[in-house]
């Protein structure tokens, strides 16, 4: 037995037992005299004493020489601290050691495993399972196992039945790119690996088994942003006999449960918000409502004056910035700056400050009085002290440009809170969704997703108004999930595939299993996804999706540490009816 | 909203109840002046009843109209049955309706959707949505998720942790095939998927986590036979500083929880074998022991008469089968017809009846006299009333067929009992297997596996004797799991690659990640994985694994019911640098 405690148990009461340890050395102190040893495992630290008087000379010897992340293995008696340490659980006692054995010796580790680490994020990645010792990594993989728990029971209790689908699939050119599976058995043919297992949980619910979850991960061949991983774990759920409101309550249910569970935070009823709305006053389908900064739209307010910027612009819209009078010009100057980078894209912005007194004073004083600035005040509900910042221009770029405006206003502001929680409902969401390249509409949730009651006549004269039965759960400014309510029957389904472009042809090859399932008594049914990685990031108050994944893969889909993708061997390419077609 | 009440929930306390219920059409019954339909959902069956005198007259029509599988929604009065149904839980009551709603129609199912179908396995799998309404499978899928919650709470109470590792990781030439899946991003490279998360299971033990367990998906590109699928889920766990004891103990204790959760069946500890003796008493590495027919040797006892057959075997080896003296001539006859057949294998089969009177009646009575018969009797354990069956030859190949006899007699005399339950540790297996083919060894269990203390130095001289600290559980005659203890240090691993005839060169492309991370404090570690698929059929009662898999592939790994594997289109191959690569 290589233990008969963790290192993180033993208390004072503990005092004059004997007792067997083992874990890593965190650090030792050696006075020459006297040696301590931080000996560390998952648990916790056990601080181990050796002394001149009390300790054998070679085993002092051995202490001495006992360098980093050593694994040891210790017996001796727990006794009391001379100087407790009140921060540690077990501060109060430290082991006099009488024997220790050295199970596995340790080079110098590249990078200290300390909270705060000196490695950079590429070393920390090539020797991920170094960086997992350190208490944040692992802290946070113990983090993302109680919240699948939490949801796994809570789904579970609530009659939802956890169904594996399968990993090899059907590629669909449709949607995001799949990667794909060469299959040996079957000559020129491949499986996909599913971006989600939509087609087979809606199956499910056809099948009759009327409640489906299941945390599985799904797979999406991106061009990878920051942030975005090729694998990443989806809690999949599906209900029959459900309309949307069912939905809703039973996952706001879930999130409920999550945050009360996991964080400890109790949150009411969650707000619903339409789609146009959220645009409207956030610009954005996801936004952050913890803090206010509504969009105030000032086309009646401001395109009434010689200013051609704003009356030549579809859109004119701003927010009052709380507290923000008191930012210098050079500040405001900055702000602009920041607005007109590439990367934001606007063309300029128009301040108005908002005295104390109640006064204004704009960048556009020259066309717009006291009157008219009071009313854009107004409109954005700006007070004194704060500051107003308007954009203007076509409406879809401008509300992308404000909301971004926002958000890092926000963060500088700090009203983005990591341990506050404003969960959002956005509902209404379009059907369709133009892409501006090609001119063609697509699904923007799925190909799946049913139109609101009596719009699919819209389908064809006004496609871009159809809205859908379709949904996401916001937190935080974070989509952490989505969904809808599907189509159910062969003929609808069919409209659909053809409205998003596909043949007959395509459609039957592609979905024909679905569009026939659908003729055997498809019960009406609906669902949603979340994204288990950003969830556990956003409850775990922090939204780098990475740091609470065990072996990420970089920006470039790559796992550094076990050096994966790699080139195959010959013999394994001709099994597999391949041959490599590589560009110079 | 869809329903107040499923179909397995009204009882006679709700008499009076106005109602709503959803669900398929299970059949109908039509009198003419009274219609009843069996309204089915997973939660059961409720009966409708429509009668002339009640019901208005074309609501009545559409009762009648009603097809089987028809999805509807009813609204009416919980009233009490005329003829109740003890049977049924929802038997005290049927429901007067005074409203229908089709929510979907359905064609005519391929195959009835009863307990017992005519759908034969190929249809079923075709409309496997279908199949999954009938009882028997959706409790199947149920039972499954029952089995996963256990495995999953147990585990988690026990402090492991649940870690996701990476499913595109790199391929290992080594072993079993890999699936891979090229990557566009990295031209001419490829992931793997694995076959199991062995080395990062491995990984996280050096990071420090402790005790780890994931339910995960595995993946094995072999040619399949019966009841193996390309992909199947693994209960996969490792522990640090453990030895084998910790583990078994612990395993144990998840195996008899199980037990008791699902079963309801106690079981005390779990017997412990070792691999010799496994094979030296049942000829086989994972032995049903719920009934007995141990093998007795007969070396001793057969060779010292005329009878060249015996002499010239390797091993006699006999079996007592209980009660089986009451076989006629021709009974005996198709026994020996059976292990004849090319899959068995054997030349021949010596019997021996064991007579009530205490005399003995052989087929070799030419050679052996009463005397040397009751040496078989003790030696077997045969007792008056039983029959000896006797194969001989080359002791593995002997072992092999007379243990298939063994298995097969026991089918056969009903005595694998599907709700009796006998786990078993096998232990002490050996490191390393040799191939006959090639003349190689390769690892019994894999390359990570440590030999047992002290047999390092046996590795150059007496390979194949060298023990390993791996271990089986066994339940019912089915390997439900196998682990080790790992290999810890940088210098083992290395000589144990070697042996199994990797060059230092290979070694370090495939292992070298994790032989690296040996040389940072890996701590002692072991662990096991489970086989989730069999363990479920087995706890279920039964043993086929398909029938516990939602979406099962059939034995040219396609799933026919979406039809994939399927071609690839052009543009895709060209994003992804290949070319096919056919053999006419």
């Amino acid at each position: 037995m290589y233990r008969t405690h963790t290192n993180g148990q033993l208390r004072a009461q503990h005092i004059g037992q004997e007792v067997t340890l083992s874990g890593w050395v965190q650090k030792t102190r050696d006075k020459g005299f006297m040696v301590w040893v931080d000996l560390r495992d998952r648990y916790g630290v056990t601080q181990l004493i050796f002394d001149a008087q009390r300790t054998q000379k070679n085993m002092m010897q051995q202490a001495q020489k006992l360098g980093r992340e050593f694994v040891i293995q210790v017996s001796g008696k727990v006794i009391e601290r001379e100087s407790k340490n009140p921060n540690m659980p077990t501060g109060d006692i430290e082991i006099l050691v009488s024997k220790v054995t050295i199970l596995n010796a340790s080079l110098t580790p590249p990078f200290t495993i300390e909270d705060t680490t000196d490695g950079g994020e590429d070393l920390r990645m090539k020797y991920r399972y170094l960086d997992i010792r350190r208490n944040p990594v692992r802290n946070n993989l113990i983090f993302r196992h109680k919240v699948s728990m939490a949801v796994r029971n809570y789904l579970s209790e609530q009659g939802f039945v956890d169904v594996e689908t399968p990993y090899l699939i059907k590629s669909t050119p449709e949607g995001a790119r799949d990667f794909v599976v060469p299959s040996r058995m079957n000559q020129g043919q491949f499986y996909a690996l599913p971006q989600s297992p939509q087609t087979f949980k809606q199956l499910l619910m056809v099948g009759g088994l009327d409640k489906y979850f299941q945390i599985v991960k799904c797979f999406r061949d991106e061009d990878l942003r920051a942030d975005r991983q090729p694998e990443f774990t989806q809690i999949d759920c599906e209900m029959a006999f459900v309309e949307q409101e069912d939905i809703l309550n039973t996952f706001e249910g879930l999130t409920r449960h999550l945050l009360k569970e996991i964080n400890g935070v109790e949150v009411g009823a969650f707000p619903r918000m339409q789609y146009d709305d959220a645009m409207r006053l956030y610009g954005n389908d996801k936004p952050d409502i913890r803090f206010g900064m509504e969009f105030g739209e000032l086309n009646q307010v401001a395109k009434h004056k010689e200013f051609k910027v704003f009356n030549s612009a579809e859109l004119v819209v701003g927010i009052a910035i709380p507290g923000a009078n008191s930012f210098t010009r050079k500040e405001i100057d900055k702000l602009i700056d920041w607005v007109k980078r590439p990367q934001i894209g606007a063309l300029g912005m128009v301040y108005c400050r908002c005295n104390e007194d109640g006064s204004f004073k704009s960048s556009v004083d020259k066309f717009y009085d006291q009157e008219d600035l009071a009313k854009w005040a107004e409109t954005t509900g700006a007070k004194p002290g704060d500051l107003i910042c308007v954009l203007s221009g076509q409406t879809n770029k401008v509300r992308a440009q404000l909301s971004a405006l926002r958000m890092e206003l926000a963060e500088r502001l700090s009203l983005r809170k990591p341990d506050e929680f404003a969960p959002l409902w956005v509902v209404d969401f379009p059907l369709l969704e133009l892409d501006e390249e090609t001119g063609n509409y697509h699904a923007m949730h799925h190909p799946f997703t049913s139109p609101k009651p009596g719009q699919m006549a819209l389908l064809d004269t006004h496609p871009g108004e159809v809205k859908a039965n379709a949904y996401d759960l916001v937190l935080n400014g974070n989509e952490i999930g989505g969904g809808s309510i599907r189509i159910c029957d062969k003929q609808t389904q069919a409209i659909m595939l053809k409205h998003l472009g596909f043949s007959e042809q395509e459609a039957k090859e592609q979905f024909g299993f679905l569009m026939d399932a659908f003729e055997y008594g498809a019960p009406p049914h609906g669902g949603i996804a979340f994204g288990l990685d950003r969830l556990v990031a956003i409850l775990g108050g922090q939204e780098t999706i990475r740091d609470f994944i065990a072996f990420p893969k970089n920006n470039s889909g790559r796992d550094v540490m076990i050096d994966a993708p790699a080139p195959l061997d010959d013999p394994q390419l001709t099994e597999l009816h391949l041959k490599l077609d590589i560009q110079e």
